[in-house]
């Protein structure tokens, strides 16, 4: 008999629908909270909503160096005093009198303005007033920036620098996170030998696990690396089988396709409910993916190429990643560049083409698939989507996302 | 005697020169080295080349599925057999005969072409050759990706995930990198309570130093925070001596500007060679900065405003930490994203003013100067960057520097 050889994964979907599906599809899973110190907590997503115990500021605070004053205080005013930082008014202010005062010093008693010292001739123990300050000029008022009660830092933000120090300027020391979710990650493979091991004439190294277990430290997971798996359908069920039982998320990668032995896909589709959402994406390079809901897990079958293997993980798998680990943003896109890309890049008729450039001095070089896989790997800095069909021309503006 | 009062800080540098100087003048720390697993490694600066012991590829792989051949073979070959994943051929190809081959599969001896298998048809043990296949076609030969010798990944570069899937598939399992630089960090003021006291009247709960210290750890350096100074010139001079014994940075906030209690600046420049590089930059916030390098130490010291701390962090410390820290990058900006401003931000004639922006829905939204601190602590998740003398009108498309 003569055929055609026929085969491949079909690009069902484009890269949005593959988005909205398995994306509308993730459950949350039940994380585990703990509580830990400010000083541990950088990166972690808060679990709960924050309050303010108190009014902040908790009393009324000039802004600025100057002279406290009632507002519409008549032009000469007798200097009672001065206030020291830290320290309240020793006595309320009486009629024709003020008190110098530092930004961020508590105002006396009968106070609600403060004259800044550039507005003020000083004569001895006097002041003359060019212009009299209204009510409230130059102060904060007590709870101006939060009433006590108010929410400060809400449930669901991964915690930067400065929601740290928001939190400790309204006494919060202690605060409670997500657990990380924690990811299994495996690679299939009958060529692959471990990282310690030489490998033999036809073996190449593993190194997908250790590239996708980076990101997943990165994006806030936690990974657990379980090795390589044989390229046989028992091998594969029942490691598969155990690495899901392990993890909230589970990535594959290799025999993502449809190939004789690319077992992963039918293997995981069988596993749980509602199975496999998504085999085949218009993208480039990553088109073999799948994408599964299985029982409450979440399991991602990447190509084995690694540069594939590491966009599939930029498209796919990171915003998940966020989601189950509880960040409210886990939508937000990475930032971009602006750069003139030094050379046309074009993307096939039928999928969009993620195109790895490095960034150097104003212009966005790509980084061919052709050329080396290393090359490529260590010197992206950015990926340049190329909507199927079209073409970017040399010297184009582009917007280059940023890859960490 | 009567005088119109002058102070203030004087805004003697642009941004840009101040950083000219700044950068210009950094010592390069002797960081110690420390060998770490690549696990372990994320994040972190490689201290040394790191190369290729063996040619990369090892061996003649097929890019594709399909047929291994000598180039040029003619039409009609018979199938000798099939090539294993991970296994050499058992056989070198023989006249008139072809092997089945998997993408990642080594070519037997006599083969350097592969014919992808839709091109060919396939009639029981032979197939048929639609269009011949070149020399090298489908393959990649030994040391076509990395020669043995050639740097994988250069000293200098932070590992990205990226990077340790590189040094992994050239069987590299532990990298030399540089030790974090220790960052000292005090806060002046006698207003100030640490985290875990409750304020009286006319006090507040020092953050700033938290928050540094999450900038610090974030940018890959090792904080040391060092507590609360009183506004005392004894205790200032005392505290920062020992900070910067212990430091290679030390970070100062809060008395940078040249009011009677603002002991800072004129006590560092007091504390090593070449002294104080800058003292104010037309920045907004952020004036009062003062830069330092002293007997190879570095210092910066900070406004104590917490919004205008963090902005002269994100101007100056930053890239400063990064360039200690041995990484080759370190003038790399930060990510971008395009947006339309909601409202319309000016600069003051002499300063660039770095506005917090809220990110919402493709809008830049201004958190004004004047708006809650916490607030603009909380949401602000980018810098607008105005130009002295300038404004940005409602609507204006711009590029907002995302902050972490």
């Amino acid at each position: 008999m003569v055929e055609f050889a026929t085969r491949g994964v079909c690009a069902a979907h484009t890269i949005e629908e593959a988005q909205r599906i398995f994306w509308g599809a993730l459950p949350q899973p039940a994380l585990a909270r703990e509580s830990l110190a400010l000083a541990d907590a950088l990166g972690r997503v808060l679990a709960q909503d924050q309050r303010a115990e108190d009014d902040v500021p908790s009393f009324r605070r000039s802004t600025m160096d100057g002279f406290a004053v009632p507002a519409g205080a008549g032009q000469r005013l007798r200097v009672a005093g001065e206030i020291r930082m830290g320290h309240p008014a020793p006595v309320p202010i009486a009629a024709g009198e003020c008190f110098a005062i530092p930004t961020g010093g508590m105002l006396p008693a009968g106070a609600d303005a403060v004259v800044p010292i550039e507005h003020v001739r000083r004569d001895g123990n006097f002041i003359e007033i060019a212009r009299p300050a209204g009510p409230g000029e130059n102060v904060v008022d007590p709870g101006e920036d939060v009433r006590a009660g108010e929410v400060v830092v809400p449930a669901g933000q991964r915690l930067r620098p400065p929601d740290l120090a928001a939190l400790a300027s309204v006494g919060i020391a202690r605060v409670p996170v997500f657990a990380r979710p924690r990811v299994a990650i495996l690679s299939t493979g009958d060529e692959l030998v471990p990282l310690g091991a030489t490998p033999a004439p036809g073996q190449v190294r593993e190194s997908n696990a250790v590239g996708l277990a980076a990101c997943v430290a990165r994006d806030g997971g936690s990974p657990a690396p379980g090795g390589i798996v044989p390229d046989d359908a028992d091998s594969v069920r029942h490691r598969l089988r155990s690495a899901l039982a392990e993890g909230d998320l589970l990535l594959v990668s290799g025999g993502s396709s449809v190939g004789e032995r690319d077992f992963v896909p039918t293997t995981l589709a069988a596993m749980g409910k509602p199975g496999m959402l998504v085999h085949g994406v218009a993208l480039k390079p990553g088109k073999p993916t799948g994408l599964f809901v299985l029982d409450g897990k979440v399991a991602v079958a990447l190509p084995g190429h690694p540069v594939s293997a590491l966009v599939v993980y930029d498209v796919f798998v990171r915003p998940a990643l966020l989601r189950l680990g509880g960040d409210a943003a886990w939508q937000m896109p990475r930032g971009c560049a602006e750069a003139a890309l030094s050379e046309a890049v074009a993307a096939p008729r039928d999928r969009d083409f993620y195109c790895r450039v490095r960034l150097e001095g104003g212009r966005a070089i790509p980084l061919a698939a052709g050329s080396s896989l290393l090359s490529s790997l260590v010197h992206g800095t950015g990926l340049l989507r190329v909507p199927q069909g079209t073409r970017h021309n040399m010297g184009d503006r582009v917007q280059v996302e940023l890859i960490a």
